[in-house]
């Protein structure tokens, strides 16, 4: 059986965002997000892809779409496609997101 | 912005597992699944689909191809494609999965 633990996934980096591959197909992918204080995934978008990020541990500050939100660790936030996206750890702990995008870009 | 609290999303009923949509499109969707004590989803499969199911919390017995195993809370499983898969909530507290499946069946 194909399953994992999520924290004891995690991989950190000093130097940038960590993407952790869990899971994925042709169809999407099923990633771990690793952030570091003051580290940022970079607004952007997708033509064509929802992207899901759901919050494992620590808080993030959000960006979709032009607006800006701080979600922690059970909730969970959506990119439809076309929207920018982007996200960065402001606090002093490490983030931890749980990432789906469909289809895969 | 569409974000969520997954458990303030949660709904739970006496008689079944509940399913509380919340994101998709046509290619995939996310759900929560709400379990009670002795609640299940019966063993089943898709010829197409991989279906995620990532641990809230509680802790459930999952089935994936002929397998058993206990999962708890942040732990995550995948059934891929044509694999009989199912879970089970054999504790005495609830179970609430992060449910990701793609493609859409």
């Amino acid at each position: 059986m194909d399953s994992r633990d999520l924290l004891g996934a995690v991989s950190f980096s000093d130097e940038k965002m960590q993407k952790v591959s869990l899971f994925g197909s042709e169809h999407y992918f099923c990633d771990l997000y690793c952030l570091k204080p003051g580290q940022e995934q970079r607004i952007h978008r997708h033509r064509e892809s929802d992207k899901i990020y759901c919050v494992i541990e620590g808080k993030g500050l959000f960006h979709v779409a032009g607006e800006e939100r701080s979600l922690g660790a059970g909730e969970i936030v959506v990119a439809r496609p076309g929207e920018d996206h982007g996200v960065r750890n402001e606090q002093d702990g490490d983030l931890v997101l749980l990432v789906f995008m469909s289809p895969r870009p």
